[in-house]
């Protein structure tokens, strides 16, 4: 059995948006399904701060569930007997993916906060070149799920023409206070964790207090208080359960932040989830419109696009899922608006696999339909 | 000039609810305006986590502005040239009651983690011993914000007969798993500061940054997201206000944030904050009926009732408000309930004066017209 994953090599250099370049970057992809001869059924699909490549299963050579499995296969919404799906870790992750992890060719020590500054749109460059090293000229469809998203926007923003539909999953033309000031602490407790010693950590010296608690306050915000009076009320931990510290964990709603954190805490790189938290904070559409988000969104020129949000959302409200259709919409796209209400907050695209695979599979097959992928 | 605050003597020993007892334990309180002969014109407010008793500014006493400055005073919406007010700082906070800072007779040491377990119950029983030895049968009003507003349903359920009309602010029945989610990270924030120490930290080893993150995350909560929209949608700090540490503040909300922790840290207990917040987690009145909610509303025995929350709350939904609405009237009780839009999330009882004082001004006032305070 073979790893399903693969690399492009970016050009090297491969200039960054806020200054600096990269020397020997790559970023690590999956693909899906067939190109066409016409090389014209190309989907693909921008993630959310923390996953992989490995959006689905790859029956040949990695058989692991991916972190769409259910969005992404045959005969599913995501259509691979249709389309040729491709899913790029963002430039700046740790999923093989040159990002601060990686060893900076000049020390062959990995880069840290030697990185430079990271953007969305660096993210959006480096799975562009990706795509022509494909041989595609324009993608079918562009999806992009949470802070893939706002990278897919960069996406088209920085590569008019590129893209004929484009699907938004839970996302936002930039970050509001709110998210900014999440995400802020979110990093504020990795920081002061007396083993980030500003990111010269070790896997002895790990800042895994300060993951656990980025990642609690991560978890807290992609769910709803909703969803979690259902599952958790105020269920109390079976004694065993519980530990002897003072103020140690009593409710359910507490084991269950910690077991997310530690399946999260030694996954992901520090560093990088450092970075592209920042770089979340800072994309912001409006740049491409003095100032105007919907100016910004004046400038994305694509056929058909389809909006998805949820109302239980509290990290990217629906009101700004409403303001990417509008905005697409006045640019001239024929846009669907989905607005649900699943229960699950921000991670209902991962969790509400029945909603989203029904409005994401209905647009992508009227899209196959009046194209010659159909 | 004379610091207004006088201290209530607890009978000795006080026993708390979950075990153990006080000894030599007090609250401390201020009032304003008189007792009438009757003794009827009583009004008590408890308070949230953190403030003290000093509602508002005493002319004669302490001409500092209170934490409620504009909701009292001569002719404002709690009236005190009708009504005798007084706010008791919470058994277990620390600003001048008994509570884990202050020295354990029995050792001379402040109490810290020796402290027994603190429950709303106490919080309220010893509010309650308070009012009794101001030689109060019955309090014309209870008011209770936030915190306090579950340490009035406590009151009102342990002493029965006792209150005859009610004020709840912002506040909740119980605790949901959001909310304990969110003061279970704050109290790890703080317990996770290597200076916390379990309690044995210092004023040379404090837990500065564990407050520090525990006040940010509160202070998020308490707001709202649409709030910070409009007040720093995504203003960028001044040059001169910034820091060159690798990932420092660069919004303006971020600044806001440590503006707050900065105020706040070294002027609560930790261990103080630690045993209020989860004794706000424990607090639930299905506890007093069999399981229910409403069941345990239906004990509460009131003439009128003021409900007020607002749809921006996120700590303390207005669902929650309606529930105790809903209890209380169908426990007898002649109900308002006031639904407000005020854009400050749940510190809006604080921000958004005018619309709460029309509120509870209104009730007070027809409160008045009806009783011989009147």
């Amino acid at each position: 059995m073979q790893d399903a994953r693969r690399y492009h090599a970016l050009p090297s250099p491969f200039p960054m948006k806020r200054g600096g370049q990269l020397r020997e970057a790559c970023v690590a992809y999956e693909t899906w399904g067939e190109l066409n001869p016409q090389r014209d059924n190309a989907v693909l699909i921008l993630t959310g701060l923390s996953p992989s490549a490995h959006a689905a299963s790859q029956p040949q050579d990695d058989p692991t569930p991916g972190w769409w499995e259910g969005m992404l296969g045959p005969g599913k919404a995501i259509d691979t007997a249709r389309w040729y799906v491709i899913c790029v870790n963002s430039l700046g992750s740790d999923k093989g993916s040159t990002g601060p992890a990686s060893p900076d060719p000049a020390t062959g020590r990995p880069y840290r906060l030697g990185f430079p500054e990271l953007s969305l749109e660096d993210v959006a460059s480096a799975a562009h070149s990706l795509v022509q090293s494909l041989g595609i000229d324009r993608l079918a469809c562009l999806i992009g799920c949470s802070m893939g998203g706002m990278s897919a926007l960069a996406y088209m923003l920085l590569f008019p023409g590129t893209v004929d539909a484009h699907i938004s999953v839970d996302t936002a033309p930039q970050a509001q206070p709110f998210a900014i000031a999440i995400r802020s602490l979110q990093r504020e407790a990795i920081r002061l964790d007396p083993n980030w010693r500003d990111g010269q950590y070790s896997d002895e010296h790990y800042p895994e207090t300060g993951m656990a608690m980025a990642r609690k306050l991560g978890v807290i915000t992609y769910r709803s208080a909703m969803e979690w009076n259902g599952r958790f009320a105020r269920i109390r931990l079976d004694s065993e359960e519980r530990d002897d510290q003072p103020f140690a964990r009593e409710f359910r709603v507490e084991s269950y932040l910690e077991h997310h954190a530690q399946r999260f805490v030694r996954r992901f790189d520090p560093a990088s989830y450092l970075y592209l938290s920042r770089a979340s904070d800072w994309f912001d559409v409006a740049e491409y419109g003095e100032g105007s988000v919907m100016q910004g969104l004046a400038r994305i020129h694509l056929s058909r696009a389809l909006v998805i949000g949820v109302s239980t959302d509290i990290l990217f409200p629906l009101e700004q899922q409403q303001q990417i259709a509008e905005g697409l919409q006045a640019a001239g796209a024929e846009v669907e608006f989905v607005a649900l209400d699943s229960p699950q907050g921000h991670d209902a695209f991962l969790v509400d696999i029945d909603n989203y695979s029904a409005a994401i599979g209905g647009f992508l097959g009227r899209l196959a339909r009046t194209s010659s992928a159909g």
